[in-house]
């Protein structure tokens, strides 16, 4: 869905680290549904690849499955969880609590995986001080020297979004999360990723037409 | 991000098709600096591949480039656009108008690429008969027959999610955005896309962590 920068250190093709979450999620919904043991042709269909594709993207982080027999589901969710250290808790802050702020606030699936809000900032007056979830919105303009999260999401108008960038790299924030729809700049060592909702549209819209051709 | 169910007519490589949307932006923003002709070096960079995938990934729609010059960014979009349709208008309709729903409602991209959102439903009483931004929300329960659109857009909780995919497609949509975060199923001709947010975080962090090591 998105443009993202990738870290040139970074060996493990985008598009195999992109399947990983949906591999994830999979094998979470079989291992509640009782399934012990998985095919790739079944995984793979999931994710809109070809088996091969699947078995390949795993070859990256080592030997899980057994010949002739597949995947044991319950082994491959551990460690897939352990390689997106999804076990773990990751802090996060959000800047941009319009509808759009609100909804990621209270999108259900973050916590779920081990992200955890922990302070939400608007620059809107109005807004500093209202709640949102469980949190109080801050001002976007008293961002402390030292955020205690690796992680911003970053939720406001397009205009602002390279301000709210800079903010939040300099208070040592690592990793953003950039819904603005415009464009950021960040150093070498910060992870930026793009999330364009246009963009999906885009890519739905282009299955949709060639299905119909 | 999004686990997508492809249809088995496509030719073209998902990741490819997910690139479009990306270069096309890329080269709009390069147009309206001024930028006639562009390297794929350069907008590979954008899209964190390397110039050769660029190049590959254009190769699908045909011949493009200048030995030795590069593209021309007039020209380039210009079929971007066209592949991706992006010239026309397509009509879609939302069902949630909650947070999420009301930020997708109010997304600036969307119109700006021909996504015209042409009804709001909600299935909450107290929302129906409210304003979201140009549109008055009807009740979910009252989908009409034959909907004025390609496109369904489903905002509603993951419980919901499959009634209303179900309901999209007896009302004649072909193609759903499914943002509930729950598996919906779709008959063949239906295209599918799902967006989960969390798919998102999980790979932004990989990346970040993987960076650290």
């Amino acid at each position: 869905m998105s443009a993202s920068k990738m870290d040139k250190r970074q060996k493990i093709p985008e598009p195999t680290v992109s399947r990983l979450p949906v591999y994830f999620r999979r094998l979470s919904e079989l291992k509640q549904t009782g399934v012990t043991i998985v095919s790739s042709e079944e995984i793979a269909a999931q994710a809109g690849i070809k088996a091969s594709q699947f078995r390949k993207d795993l070859s990256y982080f080592g030997e899980f499955g057994i010949q002739g027999l597949g995947y044991p589901v319950s082994h491959l969710l551990d460690r897939i969880s352990a390689i997106m250290q999804l076990n773990k808790v990751h802090k996060m802050v959000l800047v941009g609590a319009g509808n759009l702020g609100a909804a990621l606030a209270n999108y259900p699936g973050f916590a779920r995986w081990g992200f955890t809000l922990t302070e939400v900032y608007d620059a809107d007056p109005r807004k500093v001080g209202r709640r949102l979830g469980h949190l109080t919105i801050k001002d976007a303009g008293e961002l402390p020297k030292e955020l205690d999260a690796s992680i911003g999401m970053i939720a406001v108008p397009a205009q602002a979004a390279r301000d709210v960038a800079q903010l939040l790299v300099d208070s040592g924030v690592n990793a953003l999360l950039n819904f603005s729809g415009s464009q950021i700049f960040a150093p070498e060592h910060v992870v930026v990723r793009n999330v364009d909702l246009t963009h999906e549209l885009a890519i739905l819209n282009f299955f949709l037409l060639s299905g119909k051709a």
